[in-house]
């Protein structure tokens, strides 16, 4: 089969929702005009997705893994190697990887679990860090890497480690740093005992070392949080993921306001494209984003687009703030109506997963999506909408099968037998 | 559960579409007056099939094995132990199968891949070859059979073999026969070095005795391209299926127009019925086709029945022929509206898989499904196409699903449980 068409999934983030009374018993996009989104879900098919499974609520990382067709059931190994990735460490498959807070340590407890926000010097930090601990611990290498704020990425490489630990983050002020152990049901594994092991002494000596370091001198004579301590959590074992361009035989690239999705996008080696004007935030530039999808797709076969805005709304249980984030897509996507030739591409017009207002969390529901473009056989749906959509000629849309189902329209998946 | 009917399974090959401009925006199915295809939508219950994974085209032979209840990714393993069945080869679990052409090598390069459409004396050239490699190759048994005109198929049979080898045919003239290699990853694998070594040799070894035969002799008096070489592709291993009888207990009996799904059925054990006004083409006799089916229901507890006619139109991108398939359908179907009894059978009216007009091949997209006759809960669906069953009560119906479902209304699924 040739490739007839280029490929977009256009994503508002955990737009998906449930009936919020205060807006006459509608989610917030059957509630809200969209002209552009209707229109897509008019002239295009829809149906429901569940990234996971049915019921079962989707982080951001597992939603676009199985959005670009990497099942996380059976390559998810936690978050850890992605934001590892995501800060620019060089991640291997099989490494363990940590989110890690720079931390302030008085007397044995915790008294900032954010060091103050602190917004520089992390840098010296990690460098005294990866100096002191240069020799490894017990034949791991030890690599930190710091990211924005207070955060930063550890990253341990060797033989015989195991992701099955707890954290040294105890995600709480007023109390010592946990001790990291084992999980239950690990207790006795050798693998998981020495990592705690190791962990725990990299915590240790590495408070030992941020103590004397210039950095936390200059912020004490400030009356600043010092940053003595770096506190791993979250761990996951790098997964061996096929680049994005082995897997599909696309040209990728993603155009994202979530530093995790960013971090996964360059996991598997997708061209990241950078929007000045995308905060990640209610007051994002949707048109600059746009404009952002269209410039990308003429060199590139594929584009992922997310616009963070609908799940803050719907974390912050704000049906009218999502309202109007759900606006914005819609603008970013009648851009897309206007300025791209639909003869030569195809779109999937969707959610990663649905953040309800009510719950401001993720939930298990099913997202609603419209397929529009090249190929497409259009179905009786006329709005876009979680309850129009689940009426498409799509149906129910599994794990996994995103990829196939648009690159059966843009031609690039291969016929299976004679 | 007692068999309370018989089943039968009614295909338009490829018959599934998109929608064409020429055709108002309809597909030949929604274009194209069909009443007896909707009387069996409507007094029926619909869905969409997919047999391989939504949004994966399927093959003639996996989309078949998939209808008939054996799963493809667990068993297909290549066309060439169907097509080696077809002809009439004698075909074991593990064998290595091969398509293979008869050819003109002339001055070291292929001038005619077909050796002019050679339509005699292949039989006589298929026997020396046997004659030739009587005590087999490295401990190997080789077997050769003609087919029709200058196609024929090759079997290996022995220890050590693998089917991770490239073709001999270079599917190409002016270039000598390919030297068959391990393919890419299975370089150092002994077992596909090897079977390369024996194919090489059969190529080599099989010139010679080809190019002596008495049957070139003629031709080359006669000015005929000489059948001197023939060359192997499209290998796969035997797959392990159980006899279809076995597998679903069911006398069943297949009248179909497609050689590598009639290998597939004799792979099976299932009853070939030869309907010789068939022709496979645009011009096959339909209502012979449905007098055979049936005939053939009297005397079998399942019938599969394909016409072609619907594929060729596809791969021809030829719209209106492909309505013109469509009505030869309809036509068929009418007469077995008319002369069985729906209180002693059920069907499913469908296609193998979606041959879009616009692509002139396969494609992924769902193909509209209709179960008629006993046992059935008609739906709302008033109408047979692509758009209409989506909306039908069976919703997405999934790879291997099709002999359960039918199955169940004929009452031979066993209950799983108490």
């Amino acid at each position: 089969m040739a490739q007839h068409c280029k490929q977009l999934i256009f994503l508002g983030d955990g737009m998906g929702d449930r009936p919020v009374d205060s807006l006459g018993g509608l989610t917030p996009l059957e509630y809200q005009r969209t002209p552009a989104l209707d229109f897509l879900a008019a002239g295009g098919e829809c149906g429901l997705m569940y990234p996971i499974r049915p019921g079962m609520p989707a982080g951001s990382d597992t939603a676009h893994m199985a959005i670009l067709g990497y099942d996380p059931f059976k390559y998810y190994m936690g978050r850890g190697p992605f934001e590892a990735k995501g800060v620019g460490l060089d991640v291997q498959a099989g490494d363990l990887a940590f989110r890690c807070n720079f931390s302030t340590l008085t007397d044995g407890v915790i008294s900032d679990r954010r060091a103050g926000r602190i917004k520089q010097g992390t840098d010296q930090l990690a460098q005294l860090l990866n100096e002191a601990f240069v020799e490894g611990l017990e034949g791991v290498k030890v690599i930190v890497k710091e990211s924005v704020e207070h955060r930063a990425a550890l990253v341990l490489r060797g033989e015989g480690l195991s992701a099955e630990i707890g954290d040294a983050d105890p995600h709480e002020v007023g109390v010592p740093p946990l001790e990291v152990k084992p999980l239950p049901g690990a207790e006795e594994d050798p693998a998981a005992q020495r990592t705690a092991r190791i962990v725990n002494e990299f915590v240790r000596r590495g408070h030992e070392v941020l103590a004397k370091a210039p950095v936390n001198a200059e912020r004490a004579q400030q009356g600043l949080p010092v940053a003595n301590v770096l506190l791993p959590r979250g761990v996951g074992t790098a997964p061996n993921l096929k680049p994005f361009s082995e897997e599909w035989g696309l040209n990728g690239a993603l155009i994202v306001e979530v530093d995790l999705v960013r971090g996964l996008g360059m996991y598997l080696g997708m061209n990241l494209v950078n929007v000045p004007q995308a905060t990640g935030g209610a007051d994002t530039d949707e048109l600059a984003i746009a404009e952002a999808v269209v410039s990308a797709l003429e060199s590139h076969d594929f584009v992922l687009c997310n616009i963070k805005a609908p799940d803050l709304a719907g974390h912050d249980y704000s049906p009218r703030a999502k309202c109007e984030a759900v606006a914005k897509v819609d603008r970013a996507v009648g851009y897309l109506l206007d300025h791209l030739d639909w003869k030569q591409h195809v779109m999937m017009l969707g959610a990663d997963h649905c953040t309800p207002c009510a719950l401001g969390d993720h939930s298990g529901d099913g997202v609603p999506v419209a397929f529009y473009g090249y190929g497409t056989r259009p179905d009786y749906v006329q709005t876009y909408g979680e309850r129009p959509c689940a009426t498409g000629s799509l149906g129910k849309i599994g794990r996994n099968d995103v990829m196939y189902l648009l690159g059966n329209l843009a031609g690039t998946i291969h016929k299976f037998g004679a």
